[in-house]
């Protein structure tokens, strides 16, 4: 993977970095909006453009079960098949198999399960994986992990990493040997587990870096426990991989998460949270998250958020979006789901200005000192 | 109101015309989508915009109960409240009362009314309505008119074109005693009433028709009548109603309803079908409406319509759009409406066309025999 790192900051382990795609380049940190089934949920990929997103993320399970790893093929790729033409990286589905499946079961070769949809049975191995994103023809691709819930014993974790560890090998020599099928060339992360315990992440990003996977994302974390732990977890990790990949960290999170994060060496994130907040009437602005449905927004013709200049802060008033939102007008969905995204790249591409600038922790300070004051 | 009448077709009732509000021309014949609660269901002002839609519609009742007129009124008027700065055309209200409340009373003097939301109370008089309309502010406002289910006795019909008669005096009383409050004029349109009794619609439009008003509308068509009793309806009244004001024919219809208007002199149409039913999974195409979810589109990597021009065909195959609809993706039912209201508009800027060059009959055949082919 062309990987550049462009500028380290001087006081804490941030960095601003560059790395490219068959599909584009993306500079990072960067935040990447969530498509699952191949779609950010309620925006074109013409909103995403204009947002400002540079990468955005499908699900693998997802695609697999609905509308099938094929139909996605012959549609010439999911960047063809969604109109998305930037950099798509698809999650391998191991959550999704654990999360939204009591019917499965683990084997040293892979995960069987039923389908969410119709029951239908079905197995995923490492290898099964990569085959499917072969089809897909994601600009990355993820190895198939397993995503320890919280909490979990030692003993179970210690276990767990050995499979993970062996299945990125297995994912890897997949990748090798399976040739890509959409005419361009896609890369593969490996995926560090190891919940809570210090000893387990750092084995585990050991071997995994001993690998050398192109890139490392940070999987198991933001799934109930404590941020502290979050944040420890994923100091000790980025100590540990290598300077001159990407490292990504799964499924984080709330702003304040996401500069947290970039402060302890992240440069990729994806969550749910700003359009699925959206879609539940909150809106995230330089003062604070509000919810839409408050009586206060009834007559409040301002918007959303004074300074941002997003499409639906320019052209909405609070009071039109309440409106909208308490008449279940399907049109607010996407009108929060735009702010919210906006606001989320907007926050990361401040963020890398100001570790290019060498002023990350006074901008941190700055922006939460504003962001939390209206909370709690 | 400034009205044009640029080109009478040499065969047929059908005409080309144009109309100034204070908030832009527009050509007829023309269709107006229909934005009830102050927002096109799934589609933004932009998206309107793009459409090429020239005028939309609000609801008088929708608005003065959620999120009310005076809320809107401080907003600075509808255009103000939801981004859209070209005309508006708001309907009175009395035909939702009617299909939303079992709990309504009508009087002499107006309508007595439980709100569909919470059941509290109400009376809308031909005065109130015109006083709403003035908070909104929309370009063109109705008469509140009593809108007759089909079937009706014919006796209650006679008795209830008297009242529409007596409220539209009243409402153009009004419309001249209350002054706008936005600072730009409004225009208002009388309905024509009388079920599918000739001799009733006759006497409404020749009673209408001597109290002068700006623009008329048809009422009480497209309310489960025989398609032919609908259109034998239409000619009566526009035979009747003077060359040089623009007629609008309420909430129809299907695209060959359309061109059936317009061919019985129509300039104006609204309808919710092409939103209705592109949420529902149907799409308007030339060779005739098609269900999105038919299995036969799980690998059709083609547009909708291969002749189409809009966003969503340039963008998306029928295979994407099936997938998204399959999977409940919210964005399918924007590009849907989307391309509904592309096709409606689309079909009545070419019967304009047409009518410009006189050749409106042969083009409606030309449209029909291909839209026509695929059904039934």
């Amino acid at each position: 993977m062309n990987f550049r790192l462009i500028k380290k900051d001087a006081k804490t382990r941030a960095r601003a970095a560059l790395f490219k795609t068959a599909h584009g380049d993306v500079v990072t940190p960067v935040f990447m909006p969530v498509g699952t089934q191949g779609s950010v949920k309620a925006i074109s990929p013409q909103d995403l453009n204009d947002i400002g997103a540079e990468i955005i993320l499908g699900n693998t399970y997802h695609l697999y079960l609905r509308p099938g790893a094929k139909v996605v093929y012959k549609a010439g790729g999911l960047q063809k098949f969604n109109s998305w033409h930037k950099p798509i990286l698809t999650d391998s589905g191991g959550f999704q198999i654990f999360s939204l499946n009591e019917l499965n079961k683990i084997t040293p070769d892979g995960f069987a399960f039923r389908s969410h949809l119709d029951g239908s049975e079905h197995f995923f191995s490492p290898e099964t994986v990569i085959d499917i994103q072969r089809d897909l023809g994601s600009d990355i691709m993820m190895v198939l992990d397993e995503c320890v819930s919280y909490p979990a014993e030692y003993s179970y974790v210690r276990e767990s990493i050995r499979l993970t560890i062996d299945w990125a090998e297995k994912s890897l020599k997949s990748f090798q040997e399976i040739p890509a099928r959409h005419g361009f060339s896609q890369t593969i992360f490996a995926i560090v587990q190891g919940s809570v315990y210090a000893e387990c992440r750092r084995d585990c990003t050991l071997a995994l870096r001993d690998l050398d996977f192109p890139g490392y994302a940070i999987g198991g974390l933001s799934v109930g426990e404590p941020k502290q732990a979050m944040y420890e977890m994923t100091d000790i990790v980025t100590e540990l991989l290598p300077e001159n990949k990407p490292r990504y960290l799964m499924g984080v999170g709330k702003p304040e998460d996401l500069l947290e994060g970039i402060q302890h060496g992240i440069d990729m994130f994806d969550c749910i949270l700003p359009t699925r907040n959206g879609r539940n009437g909150q809106a995230f602005t330089a003062d604070g998250p509000i919810n839409i449905k408050n009586n206060q927004n009834k007559e409040a013709f301002e918007p959303l958020d004074k300074e941002c200049t997003c499409m639906t802060c320019r052209h909405f008033s609070r009071a039109y979006l309440r409106h909208l939102y308490m008449a279940k007008e399907l049109l607010v969905l996407k009108l929060l789901s735009y702010h919210n995204l906006f606001f989320y790249i907007a926050l990361v591409k401040r963020a890398r200005k100001a570790i290019l600038q060498d002023r990350f922790l006074e901008f941190k300070k700055e922006f939460l000192a504003r962001y939390t004051n209206n909370q709690g």
